[in-house]
């Protein structure tokens, strides 16, 4: 406890995902109480070609 | 908001995924009160080996 | 197969999940090829103290 | 684009929160490289009878 | 590692729900080689209000 | 009803997930009370550099 879930698009590096994994657990401790050992967290990349906004595919061409 | 996740065995093409992206939109929009633009939606194909019903996996030939 | 999944946040009726749940179903047969049965889908109320944008509660006055 | 969801044990308060949404945020923009818009947090309370490590519930006392 | 959540309706009891995270638990070690310790179950009850199968809620009465 | 929905580091054989898919079904019906043709379960394969457990990736070399 806390299970922490990001989903973006892919493309961010380990470098990325590694900082992030440290700073949003830091985030997590303190501001809701607990040590970095308690924060499970996960990521899911997701293709633009599978992500929607307004019904359409982040793959596509704005119009 | 909201936020939609369509977790279906993988092979549909994308262009089946962009109109299925614009079809629920419209559905959530005309039944639940809202515009388009709130709603976020994310497509997660899953292989049939990693899929069970009734405790056997998709990929298995039926009995 | 499939799995549909929908966060909002909470105040729908009764009515408008159901209609909902139906419209939802068809967008996905229509698009994908694929018949009610199939669908399983899921509503999950969010409150709005529970839900953030740009680092924001939607529960919060807007600035 | 990301989504962020974030399931504890209930009890934390709408200030705390209010803080972590605004950390975590900020911690995945400094990292991954995004604009707090962006960013949407969802929160899911899980009482400690529906957590489990172990096998064993949270809400049970250790042995 | 891993992380199993169960949806189900509510209505189970406590009791239930303590007997299924230490059988689901042992049934993953098992199976897939590894220690309870390393296991984290989640249960999300759902309303029947909030399940939908083949476009109808499942408090609906069947046709 | 249920979804049983087990993440866990990629690795696991066709005969593991088969092998535990049953299983954990088994389990959820013995003391749940249901029968298999209720259960559907979905595995979701996260590689180590995806996860992280007090702010540090799986995939990272221990300290």
């Amino acid at each position: 406890m806390p299970i922490i879930r990001i989903e973006m698009f892919e493309g961010r590096t380990v470098e990325q995902k590694r900082a992030c994994a440290e700073a949003v657990t830091k985030a997590w401790c303190d501001t809701c109480g607990g040590t970095p050992a308690m924060v499970t967290l996960v990521f899911a990349d997701v293709a633009k070609q599978d992500w929607a906004t307004a019904g359409r595919l982040a793959s596509d061409p704005k119009v």
